[in-house]
């Protein structure tokens, strides 16, 4: 089979390659598998799939490309701890980066995140409300001390996420959220401030369990960054 | 270079290739490269990346498995039409495909499409509006023919985001109306008859440039396939 191609076609066996991901992809959703755990070896794996050795091989890498699985040198293959979510998920590389590749993502979460803050005042559990203080202390206290803040910026809104209960929303924040700062820095002390202060209003609020607090702080958080971009240097745009 | 690894290791190196696979994503980006475009053979690109030619190899197979690239059999290799937006791109192979994540994906489009429908009513051109009107009626007419409508059904949806001018919307809707299909198959006739109507008072919303209008049917199109849901046959959760 396959002798019409050269075993340095790149494209050769592409839809065994592929029935090959989508059988290893069960194999690890039945047994339940978990990020960090590890795959049987390549022997056991192509006598249990019953594929050969190269077409496996294809497959495993076709999901390391997927952040399904991570191969570690001389160790094995385990489950990743990207949880199968892709680099760039938006398609934002053919995007021109510019101010309103910018301005449309801030759009994108003044539409959701006020929902979404809503939504965990209603849900948030005592520990995520626990780690959701945590994370507003830390992102202040980052600032203060003139620390790079911008990752527990991005945490605190995914914890955010997670106390909403929704799991579409657990995986598409990180997505938004890692866009933005991707385009943006923002320099500003007074703005940095501020943005202390609407963390502790939306903490707040969802500690409390008051979700039209929530929503409206949310509102009022992401407002100000847009205001902020709108009136920025258009050295960017 | 690489002395210490065997050819056949699965991870070999791995930087390299992504740096190639980086590099390529330049080039194309410098050149403005659009779907359907065709890179120079392997020869020309080994060269004037400055990589070896497994390397480029390496590198283009990760280009493809991230949608970027598409390499056709004795033809050449080619931009590819899914614009680098990947496969699950919200990682949903992971989740458990149950009740709840069908309520979870359609309270993500109730955040988002009104606010989007409202945008589609301030920006849509003429020919976006003659587009919608085009893809409301195939609707229908699958709909009343007994026909598969989903995908028109998506298309619609997707179009609207065409309309408010959002880069990132043109990107997400996609990827979340695909989802919500995955999970749920809607056989009511009678929710589809009004579905029809919902459609039909979104579009008309839109062409007339009544943005509170357009937003309220979205919404109330949405909630209608929400309490479907939610009185649906429990034997899918």
């Amino acid at each position: 089979m396959d002798s019409q191609k050269t075993p340095i076609d790149m494209n050769s066996k592409p839809s065994r390659t592929n029935e090959t991901a989508e059988k290893l992809i069960s194999f690890i959703l039945s047994l339940n598998m978990k990020e960090g755990d590890r795959l049987p070896n390549e022997a056991e794996l192509s006598s249990m799939l019953k594929v050969s050795r190269s077409t496996l091989r294809e497959a495993i890498k076709q999901l390391v490309g997927r952040n399904i699985l991570d191969v570690k040198q001389g160790s094995g293959t385990y489950i990743s701890s990207k949880r199968g979510i892709p680099v760039d998920p938006l398609g934002l590389t053919f995007l021109a980066h510019n101010k309103k590749l910018a301005m449309d993502l801030i759009d994108v979460r003044i539409m959701l995140e006020p929902h979404i803050a809503a939504a965990a005042a209603i849900h948030a559990t005592e520990e995520e409300c626990q780690e959701l203080l945590r994370l507003s202390s830390l992102h202040a206290s980052l600032i203060c001390a003139g620390e790079d803040y911008q990752d527990a910026d991005t945490k605190f809104h995914e914890q955010i996420a997670k106390c909403s209960g929704n799991a579409v929303l657990v995986n598409l924040i990180p997505i938004i959220s890692s866009s933005v700062y991707v385009s943006t820095t923002i320099s500003d002390m007074d703005f940095r401030q501020t943005s202390i202060r609407y963390h502790q209003m939306i903490t707040e609020a969802i500690c409390r369990k008051d979700f039209l607090g929530a929503q409206n702080a949310m509102l009022a958080h992401l407002n100000a960054s847009r205001d902020y971009f709108i009136h920025m240097d258009d050295t960017v745009s």
